[in-house]
């Protein structure tokens, strides 16, 4: 039996954060959490390109032009859907996950999902580094740990 | 590290409007608020296309009909999908929301989303203007600001 | 600023009708709505065609057969599924829903969308005529108007 | 008007069918009515394949490989989705509805729909031929129906 | 009228498993579930690559990778989703299983569907070995089906 791991290694990535600036106080977070564990792995910071994109809605094709660059190794897609009174944020939601995690399969990159869907702002901030970790920190380093896994197989 | 960011200038921008006639109360105050932020942002008027159709489930075919087009920089889609009784608006809201992000990823376009799915008359109003902000107006500046951010990636 | 609108003129258009038959009472109403409207706009009676199938579940198939013909200026979809005790409702009426979508996108064919989706008999029937107006008599006005706007475009 | 109608009559056709045996008591049911269905519109009993899977998953991958080989008028699919205390269910019956939906519009070839997606068991042996008729016998009446009436457009 | 089964034999075949680390207490039994029922029918050690993925959303990335190398006769996919205080699992259960399902679709190959949804850690646990049987065994089973069964159509 064969077991196949990624490693916590970025030092010689180029990587793309997509990041959503509706629900700013959450998302300027989850950016740290990501840049963080970027430059903890071993990023140099002239690799690492921060896009900011409105909202989440428009989170997948700014993920998609970047994929199709061909630049880089990976990209981190980073947004906060609140959910407030209606059920905008549930078609939101659903649409933006869909979407990014196809064109991760179209392109054959890894994409770190870092996309905080919640009922509440509260919830938002505590996944933001409050008290439930930093969704953020997570995705960067899903997205890290699947290049060196992918470049295995 | 490098950072990208849009810009909200679309004096050089020609865009069309896709808008709904249904709970026409509602998506006129979302027009109302688009044209509002393209003219201040320095749409010339003859630069804008206004494609009313009839309700929610028809903007997807006139969105990619005018993508096709070619002559756009950004397409801006709006409509006002209200929870009655039934289901019925979930399965609208979902798939007019998925079709319109899949269409600005096949053509590479962005489109301001500006579909309100609300529950009650009352907060699509709330959205359109009355107390929450004018998703029309929120729309209309994701889509200006995608195109710069695209340009310059 | 230029507007564009659809017309309801349907005296030149040659219209296909899918309507399943489960559920009848609900979608003989719902057929009769749609024809009414489409003899009032002016249609001729020789260029309809009216498609049975068993079931909402088939609406779909007959519908992309009929698009591929490449005959007909639009298509109507006539259908009724009522929430019985389970969720069984909720998957056909997204899957369909969102499949005539898609067809719609495909082949650039306005199709109008009369999926009466809900919880009660007798919401269905107050969306088949009785009391909140004709779901299929709207799927066929939306149909015809579409046709005429895109022409335009 | 033309009016379009299928024919109950599978007595040249070539049918598989596609049977999960996850919750057995319910599929062997459902099983029976669509034979019985296909036998009393007249199927050659030599021109029936069944295929048996394991689950409700297996299914679309399954019926994609028998429409692949052309050599079936048309297909019905048979499972049973219980709903337990999760949501597992939900995505499970959603991703193969659709799944099955989608494989029928690729081929082109009717495939009757006999997914019973319930809260309960009871609600499963209601549907499976004890009270509320026979989804297996639906699903294949629904199939026969269309292959016919595709043939006639 | 003809039956195909598929058989439990795994002898002569060579499998990947995909399996995610978070909530490893669960994806760990799910694992040594899938494991033992691949060794229970006879697959060779050497002939099991197990890759580890971080998360549920890295899953279909990993399978995909796996799936175009055309080395495989199945794949089995073990993940668990546990419902928090939001709807973030939703989107994530739904699009992962969909995911799932279309790479199976996309390229003939058998997929075991091992993802746990669920709402507490302890029904993840009930489904990973504690009561309700192993979805890992499960998926395993079910995979190795139906390499067998489609060889056979």
């Amino acid at each position: 039996m064969k077991e196949a791991f990624g490693r916590l290694d970025s030092s010689s990535l180029r990587i793309a954060i997509v990041v959503s600036r509706f629900n700013e106080m959450v998302t300027t977070r989850l950016l740290h959490g990501a840049l963080d564990v970027l430059k903890r792995t071993g990023c140099r910071d002239e690799a690492i390109d921060v896009v900011h994109v409105p909202g989440s809605f428009e989170i997948p094709l700014a993920a998609r032009v970047l994929a199709q660059k061909n630049e880089y190794q990976a990209l981190v897609c980073l947004g906060a859907v609140i959910k407030g009174e209606t059920d905008h944020d549930r078609h939101l939601g659903s649409t933006v996950t869909d979407a990014i995690g196809r064109i991760g399969l179209e392109f054959g990159i890894p994409i770190g999902y870092g996309l905080v869907t919640v009922d509440t702002a509260e919830q938002a901030l505590d996944r933001a580094g409050l008290k439930q970790g930093n969704k953020g920190a997570d995705a960067a380093l899903a997205a890290i740990e699947m290049v060196t896994l992918l470049k295995g197989l």
